[in-house]
């Protein structure tokens, strides 16, 4: 069997492998642009961040061996073809046209089987000055060795990153952090990781970030990029922003361009079309990793999800396929995880904002909780955020940020994991996360926001959220509202001190006994540490009569983490 | 509605705080036979390390209220009677008879629903000497405070305990890392955390403890405990070991008479039998947390699980059903996790020996990969055992030792949430972990574990463990074996020189072109670092028909964390 695989970074290196495990006699020509291959490009934001020394470690095996041709032909017995571009792909005759980009020698490769791994491409702004020198994408290993050259050389003291997604944000992170460069971001949207996490995550990362002396400007757009004396300048719709670097990074679109000039079928994203099975609409063509789009298990949308990861796994499932197995990929429940200097944010599945546009009726619990049972010494308070549908009470997708990437991970995994069998609440509630006090809650704070999501679909907790307080108090002098602070009065008395005509205190082991105290003719926000106390007085409240209530979610920790200081 | 809760830990504060919740109007007393209540038992081990330095903090809420009588009835009215003894449950009547231990006062208080949160007892050993003055028990605050004096006091210098399970080791590590004590460890099994691990990852686990002076006796009987004038003695059917504290830890039995006396079912374990709604066999008799069995969800037995997770999750749905809810609580997945200093190990569903002894025709595969991309600067080895069933593919448990805690538990999580749903290989194969470099790799180890039991189920993969690796080279001398090591020269030659008659070296790379030289008059074990070199190689043996071949699992990383050092 001859099989052809086109691009050699990622997937196309593990459906080789694969392939060749199960058939070694099968033979097999990988062909690339490009002549480095098979390089980790997730790990780019870190080997600019000084983490990863050299660009080599990012095509070395854990075993410390290069994955270049050589290792290709001796270690695994595939052929390999670097600065080679495929240009057409004829299915009639199976065969492909192959260009070598040094020599511009012209060959045919016929083929039995034909994968396609071309990934994607950096998308283009289309504003004048996105191709001058100095304006760069972090898209490929020389890219980035570039990138890092200017950085060591010192040629940086300014840089603007255009683009608030994942990438551009570990960009940010690696200039300010290692390098000390005056980093800014500028994001069109009106928060980063827009379309994966919520606005209310994205701000606690994005102060994160400020807190680190990043930069951001949200909602701005850029208009064109200019040349000056010193450098560069970033003209937006609202400033002007010097840089001696700019980073583009704006997504990515899917290398689909030989697969639809050969008839393939193309999503209307520019994905190319692939069954479970990761074969395209030609049988003896597979596709998988960035050029693909691929199911996603909660909206049942096809979606571009450009990881790694996925393309590891998909690249399993075509090597089997090829060799006759039949491994299926069932599609993705869209994890995502980043680090950002010293915290953690992640998500699964729908955002509350995705699933609201998808025409869910949709509703988002949060909690605040420690990462460990309260009294171990290294708890510190984690961030979740679960997206659920009324009426059916199926989980739809959870966000979270805390200062432990893994424990974050412990929390996402299991609701990934789940999301193909559409759980309900209680499952989630009910979940089983490996307990003792080093790594959880007796309670986990998965639970907890399981159950505290059951309590507002119950409508026994109405919450409230730090945007709505904000606006809640920015109009206090109205006297319409009425913010009952229900913690002990050593936390609470700077706040009644400072706004006596709007914050009372009354503690919520006393609240029973002191209901007579509340007023009924305002509207209440009841506040505590973390929303829990909070929620008890809600609860306490509505057995006295007193309904007109909203529980400040994830209490005065959450208002922390945005930045609200009201007391300091 | 007037509900009395026996037992006042762990699931009968949840059940009755969220009851209260849910019914504000409910009349709840809680009794205790201790005047300490709802505490963090499972905190008790991080107190003797000194990780918790004050008692309280363990009866503390996380706002740092002690949860005493005074706190439950003023924060949520309830009302608790502790130092009492529930003497009897007349379900005709529906009263049950109470006896204050202070004052020996009896009354009787009516129930329309009664919850049993009677908890569990240690243990006895049944031998001379196990009440010995200084002959500990760490089932309860009190017990710990007392030990922890005799510690801070200076009056510790060498301690045994009886027992290698969970709370044994726990306590071993805080009497060696914190308070320097000459500690042993004797358990009468062949491993340490018998029926929670296999004997692989224990024995690795003990490893770590004997390299951070923690002693141990394996396969050890002990006979007696002895007063000597020095302190004690604890006497077993091989040695007598001095001691001036002796901890017993063998393990707890559910507190299940007073159900017994009241006619209610009791499984032959022992424990209280309850449905999926916690309900006893008396329908007004609710009961949960470590004085019940419930199912576990891949054996479909019922077994006794003293976690204080269970018993909060348990005690929400008590307390939701209580108050006219229909919640569920639908059996264990079996998660356990345990720090013992600088590695966590931690497992659920079934280890390979308990799948046999329950006649699943199981097998295991074990893997040693990053648990981050390889590049990434703080990637530390990981160690995973997959158990699944031959034929159906079923996924039956899980098990792993790591250096970050947090990343064992987000690959044990996953799987814990997935058992009820009846995982086959592929499920875990294309499990979504979230991934960026400084979380996994690209291809997660939870994925390579159950891709390599894949490989394993399709004989392709013919592995070996240490176990047996130690008997074949134990006899290299007959001739038997030839030890062929893939690895590069640099990391070969150290063992080629020391045993030049048995251990040969061809790197995998060169193996195809090298096949010539493979011996086939004898059995091979192939040998790289961590078992994937390996693997490969067996492939490429196989196609030149050199099949009588094992791969080491796990490789020399598997080596070195059993102690076996060859070429040092």
């Amino acid at each position: 069997m001859n099989v052809v695989i086109i691009g050699a970074v990622a997937l196309g290196p593990k459906a080789a492998c694969r392939l060749k495990r199960l058939c070694p006699p099968a033979h097999v020509t990988m062909v690339d642009r490009d002549r480095i291959i098979s390089y980790g490009g997730c790990g780019i934001p870190y080997f600019l961040s000084g983490d990863v020394s050299e660009a080599a470690q990012l095509q070395s095996t854990s075993f410390h061996m290069i994955r270049d041709e050589k290792f290709f032909r001796d270690a695994k017995d595939i052929h390999v073809m670097t600065r080679t571009e495929a240009t057409a792909i004829h299915r009639e005759s199976k065969t492909i046209s192959l260009r070598n980009l040094d020599s511009g020698e012209e060959v045919e490769l016929p083929y039995d089987k034909l994968v396609l791994a071309t990934g994607s491409s950096p998308r283009r702004l289309g504003i004048p000055g996105e191709d001058l020198d100095r304006v760069h994408r972090v898209s490929n290993l020389g890219d980035a060795v570039r990138i890092k050259e200017l950085l060591s050389g010192g040629a940086v003291e300014k840089a603007v990153i255009i683009g608030g997604g994942a990438i551009g944000l570990e960009v940010a992170e690696a200039f300010a952090d290692l390098w000390g460069v005056e980093t800014t971001v500028v994001e069109i949207q009106d928060q980063i990781l827009p379309g994966v996490t919520d606005g209310n995550l994205a701000r606690m990362a994005q102060l994160h970030m400020e807190e680190r002396d990043v930069r951001f400007f949200l909602s701005e757009r850029v208009e064109r990029i200019e040349k000056k004396d010193s450098g560069l300048a970033v003209v937006t719709d609202r400033r002007e922003l010097e840089a001696d670097v700019v980073i583009l990074s704006v997504g990515v679109r899917p290398n689909s361009e030989l697969a639809r000039a050969a008839g393939l079928e193309i999503s209307s994203g520019g994905g190319i079309v692939v069954n479970d099975r990761m074969e395209t609409s030609d049988p003896d063509i597979y596709a998988g990793g960035d050029c693909v789009e691929v199911l996603h298990l909660v909206s049942e949308r096809r979606v571009h999800m450009p990881l790694g990861s996925l393309a590891n796994r998909q690249g399993r499932v075509i090597g089997t396929n090829l060799a006759g197995g039949d491994a299926r990929f069932e599609g993705v429940a869209g994890s995502f995880i980043i680090k950002l200097f010293d915290v953690s944010v992640g998500a699964v599945g729908l955002t509350l904002g995705r699933a609201l546009d998808l025409g869910f009726d949709a509703a988002a619990a949060f909690v605040v909780q420690g990462d460990r049972a309260h009294f171990y010494p290294d708890m510190e308070l984690m961030y979740l955020q679960l997206v659920v549908e009324r009426g059916t009470r199926r989980v739809l997708g959870l966000q979270g940020l805390g200062s432990k990437g893994d424990g974050l991970a412990a929390r996402l995994n299991p609701v990934a994991a789940l999301l193909k069998h559409r759980p309900v609440l209680d499952e989630i509630g009910n979940l089983e996360i490996a307990y003792a006090p080093p790594f959880s809650a007796a309670m986990d704070i998965l639970n907890a926001v399981a159950n505290t999501a059951e309590n507002i679909l119950a409508e026994k907790n109405r919450p409230m959220d730090v945007d709505e307080f904000q606006d809640a108090f920015g109009c206090r002098d109205r006297g319409e509202f009425l913010f009952l602070d229900v913690r002990g009065p050593q936390n609470a008395q700077p706040y009644v001190e400072r706004y006596p005509a709007c914050w009372v205190n009354i503690p919520q082991e006393q609240l029973r006994d002191r209901v007579g105290e509340v007023p009924r003719d305002k509207k209440l926000i009841l506040i505590c540490n973390s929303g829990v106390r909070s929620y008890e007085a809600q609860v306490t409240l509505d057995s006295a009569g007193v309904r007109d209530t909203r529980n400040l979610q994830g209490g005065v920790a959450a208002l922390k983490k945005w930045g609200v200081h009201l007391a300091e």
